[in-house]
């Protein structure tokens, strides 16, 4: 069916049945804390892009466990003062590509700061560049189950936790103004944006676009397309691990990072997005603790959502904020 | 299969068995004649993107019958002197998008110019804008068989008049240069490219990707998707046309525009693409008449072929040349 | 899911939503007073079949615009007085065909009219030789989007004009009895015809098989299925464009013809049928205005309906009546 | 790949491999023998179709092991004199249908005989009602592999014994002329019709449309779909029995009828048919024994091939012969 | 959709519409009276598998109309004494294979028998040998609509017919328990397996695993695969025949049978089953009349349910009972 | 098409185009070298599993790196001396799953050994539980691209290197007879059977069915599914690096290791497997340099091959040989 999930009315009522887990709170900021005993060692090194209008930084910074990730800087050329800053977060499956895919934040003024996303990067795009050293038990292709055996060996906390220092790199650059810090992403770089949100204090704004990595319970039941369907696939033969799983995942729902979002939110959802359900979506949404929250909704859309209109509407929302 | 078409030996020796018609030369200057008898009335309006490092102009221009077309010009923000030109054309089923989809040739240093493609821009990105106000016989839905019965009344006379007079346009503009004007494009863009390529006589460089509209009898019986295939839908319900579809067709193949090209030229093609096989894009390329000529092979591509890394090889192309 | 859309007895019970446009009438009484300036000039030519119990006539009139519009008159052989006369629309995609396509009617007593659908006839069946010489905006293939920006330039309003005039080039033969008409059509053929029974007064009967073309509110957001799914895909690119094209796609849809109808009627409507769901079907068919209406229902059909025992049903009330 | 078979040269020239089994015309002769050792009991009972042109019968007899066969026979209304007589197969899965499906031979004058395939009749049209009261061993679901295991025992041995009968019960009514007798039939129906092409030796002409049933060892291991692929799909199961299997079906091969035909024959073969490909009937029409015969060409169609351009085809050889 | 069925609340609760036919009792009794006036004349021959545990006999007996159904019976190497029994069934388009493929029973210290499914055994695994030598009137490809004209015809009243008499063959071994008698299966075999435990009264157990044939009313409305969809299929040819196929399916629905089950059962069900539909399922599990009786359920699980975790329950229960 | 590889003559003849890196032995020898620095620590924990005629151990031993990998060995219960040893490996995807799956090769008086594979067993079948703790760059979904960057930290290097420890493992048993091992897997099991082969010098017999892993550059070009493709979708987002992988790739490749095979071998092929196709097995098998060898080709089958037919056959070929 075109549309599958609810109606507009129910979406704009929906609460997510999933279950905050009472130590949420301790167990990610002692995540934080254990990922922060490793010196940050933002390094920057410019490269030769053929572009004039910006200048791009090849970003190295220490990640969870210290391990090295990969990111693109990218300023309008000659910038002489801090400039606002927006971090993004991508897709599941892609990496932080070359640095002439990223052009639009540093043509609208801003210090553009991209994310590779460890391990992933080899299934669209021009590619990623940041390895995952951490293995993991039987899991399904894919990452959503990797280390889905407990929330501590679970793969997005990795990746949570590099956003996090992905933010901490940005900002550390002398062109950066951390007080105007933006993040945002679309799909999964939604869902790590969502992430984020609620872990770092002080942010302008978030833009979560289609977000991914929210309302498990709902998702995983609800649609057929991967990624939440590796979860599914996952359990299809490691029959009665469910409880577990839904434990597990309890402390990656982007739910419970909403419901501590501090700073102005502008999200989106398509109607008819079968990777990203409305409703899972809209389930992060309404949890959104900040009150000056918007989400821009296409109707006959599926996952690609508004694409550049969502981004037009992400320069009009940025320009009154950074 | 995943390699379906010759090999790479074999591409690089394959020549077409399109017949070019003999009053080819008489065909396309008898059109173009006609459309310049329409004033080019190019106008820029600037448009307020909230981007800062590029300004855009929204453009309109007379093409084919003097019908207006739209298109953006994007030039680095204060430029003062005529800049490289950029002129771009798009793939099937798109339109010219909102204005930052388009940044990688101004964030470049280069004046860019993309036109919008009549009547389509309904399938995918920003949209279009362009009417296409001819009307025409039973068609298969889609473009390639609109007026098909006649190279008079066929859709993509209109089209690449559209196109030689959309260059024209670009250089009218006080800040670009008309000597260093290299045309480009990818898939249905590839093919207009190779059009204006034989067409207009002055270019500096023409850079066709994965490019469509080349050695149609080849392309017709090769291949089962669309937009070729809509050819073969239609000749499945008007049996017995194919004479005569075959000679509409060969008005308009890239082949012979290819060997009209004076032009340096780099190309690409990518060994499992089903949409333009690699071996009608060698077909252009070998065809090609400038000396100076480069095809990048991407191996285990489909139809997204060399993507980003293609972009890359025409900023590394381009800088040598304009 | 087999079954797919509201359980029958919903169906029996079911109103769209759809909005009536308050110059409904209006509208539609200029486009056909515009139509009728043209001269209908409807010429009959005998065609040599090879079929000897029937006479087959190649037939144009002057339909929107007064372009030429095709059909066949097919009448039984030796007819020496008016016969009770049958008019027929035909499927999405499909055109006139060949004249031993459509033998039925004739051979049931009756004299056949069967109309060509302008730019249609490319897409399956014999083909079609009608010209469409209005072109159109930005539309995504096909011909639901055509024109979609406005009443006044939709695809539809030439055809249902066409269809109009098509009753009335028919009616115009000697050897038809203009009391004794009937309007019919699957599919496409069965939305013209429920527009055709809310426009021509003085009909006998209509018998719209699994009709399209109804309730667009709900079509465009229960199926995925093509031809509905053009709108949705022309919206997916035209994001914010929804109510426009609402508002221009009310001034076609079935219901408010059906509103106005003003003869006998006998429908059909399929529970499986995904390309018109039945709910669309009952919309219109309870929308219908004359008392005298049957439904015919078949259970385990998708989009095929009732075939040719929907024809057997149609032949036994047919007899009843002309 | 859109063309996958042979070139139409290469087409002309093929032969298939297909070995004829030493006793075939001894199999043939001694199943029509014991066949014709039922009564035929031709029973023709008028039908109230509600048409007029034709006068239709339900018609019964008996076909192999005396099992009752239905068809329909369809006269033009009031002749009076025998007529030239068409006798029809149909295609795989479907039935004879109700009479109002079949007025093409009858509008041109001709007697018109189409039989029902026993057991079939349940997957499209208007369906069929011969029971085929033989068992079966253990067979993949359909037609193909039912009695694969011997010749006695195999399927199409009744089928084409009834068809044989079929002619002999349509040639037993009076208004019909058994020296203008034509068989077709497309796909199945065009197997059937090269087979008792090859049985029944007074025939006026044969006119197997796209035939199925033709060069089992080609078929078998070129095409991946229903019908031919059933008998792959037997094999995959019982591995080891290919050898039998292919012994068995050289006693069906059109081939091996083809090589026995003696009338004048109109085949059709369509370049793209993926369901009985080009190359499986060109085997069938290279080896047909009458000199007189001609051969149509689709070259984008699948298995729809010529539809009504072949029944056009069809009706201006018949003008010619009967 | 993932979960497309009722949530399993309601599952526990639901109950079937299918009406019970009056003569249900009558029936059965009738049809097992008659197959019993053959002798049941079981012959266990001794098969050289390679095999050293386990011993093997391939089995023939009299099913249904005498007819000879084949098996095997695999015991324990050097068992002594007479040993508990499991009676298995096989699933759609499957045979008895080839007897290693069935070491799970006797390795488990039970005489194991499977049963040959008449007419199939040609789709999948190492498949079947036994004839169905009765036809049928025109049906769907596969077993779901042979002699659905009437409940005396219909395939399956030879089916749970022969499987009656296959535990009487089985028990009829020295070497098997008949107390200790339980009877199993998966999909199809689970029909069967609830049928037998309906007709069979004095079974020690049954484990009909995601079991098939039960339901129907809203088994043949809720999903479109294969079997269940045979039936729709059917009918979508013979359309108004839907009361009649209704009528007969009521003498084989699952359902009935479960209400007159006289032994303790083990059900199992799969959530995300769209060939079983857990909800056709729970009917029959809700409607068994033995108040010792439970159901495993597998929450993300399509068609392939529990295998070898239902295997590892059965083990389970089955220690305690037999 | 249903035949898409070689024909059976040609795949007689066909050699692998893939190179031999000149320090194969060199890498492997010093990948066991070091893997054998760890103790193998081989323990077997006894299972209850309710299984009678066999007794199973639950086994775990330090494969690569030291890392712990799990297995079951299987024996004939009551099993007083050495027993002929069969070493399994499993297909892509799939984990040991449980013991009750795995009865075949005890149940005839073997000694049965099956390997977990790292990471694997979330798939398919009843799971896996060994963990690798190893992480990779970035990689497709999948384990073809763990590490593919180079050999030593290639993905299949840990995998063959468990499965030599396996063979070690499992002939520690006192009840295992290591004079007589054969190894033996499906798919990516006789992949790792032949690295094994090539690996291990002391074995009686190889027996690879339908192996994965051979001739890669033949592989990854000639088919569109996976597990093969996942290369080539690396491949697609990493353009460029194909040399790089493909050097990888060959110290991989079955074909050399077939070149060391000292035992004799039992293959199997399918024709129409499209996951490894046959020409890629042929390629194995006529490399293989033990002169006692033997492959049994299945005509009509994917890659489900010889199913129980090819175990049938392994049965016959171990009776004479263990």
């Amino acid at each position: 069916m075109a549309l599958f999930d609810l109606s507009l009315d129910k979406l704009r009522a929906y609460r997510s049945a999933s279950t905050e887990p009472e130590d949420f709170d301790a167990f990610w900021s002692g995540t934080l804390e254990e990922a922060r005993r490793f010196s940050l060692d933002a390094r920057f090194e410019p490269v030769d892009t053929g572009l004039t209008t910006v200048e791009v930084f090849d970003v190295t910074f220490a990640g969870f466990g210290g391990h090295p990730v990969k990111g693109w800087l990218t300023l309008p050329a000659g910038a002489g003062e801090p400039l606002p800053l927006v971090v993004e977060f991508v897709g599941y499956g892609g990496g932080r590509g070359l640095p002439h895919e990223h052009l639009l934040w540093a043509s609208a003024g801003r210090a553009h700061f991209v994310m590779d996303t460890r391990g992933q990067g080899s299934a669209w795009g021009g590619g990623g560049g940041t390895e995952d050293p951490v293995g993991s038990g039987p899991a399904f292709p894919g990452y959503m189950t990797r280390g889905i055996d407990a929330p501590e060996n679970y793969y997005y906390r990795r990746v949570f936790t590099d956003a996090v220092r992905a933010v901490e790199a940005a900002r550390s650059h002398p062109l950066t103004d951390a007080s105007r810090t933006v993040v945002t992403g679309g799909s999964q770089g939604g869902g790590i944006t969502i992430a984020v949100g609620g872990l770092v204090p002080d942010l302008a704004g978030v833009a979560p676009d289609v977000p991914f990595l929210c309302d498990f319970p709902r998702a995983t039941t609800l649609t057929d397309r991967n990624p939440y369907r590796e979860i599914g696939s996952f359990l299809k033969t490691h029959r009665g691990r469910a409880a577990d799983v839904r434990r597990t995942l309890s402390y990656f729902d982007g739910v419970h990072f909403a419901a501590r979002g501090t700073a102005p939110a502008l999200f989106s959802a398509a109607l008819e997005d079968q990777t990203c359900p409305p409703s899972t979506v809209f389930a992060a949404f309404n949890a959104w603790a900040h009150e000056n929250k918007t989400i821009e909704v296409y109707d006959f859309n599926d996952h690609e959502g508004g694409g550049p209109y969502q981004e037009a509407a992400q320069l009009r929302w940025m320009r009154d904020r950074v």
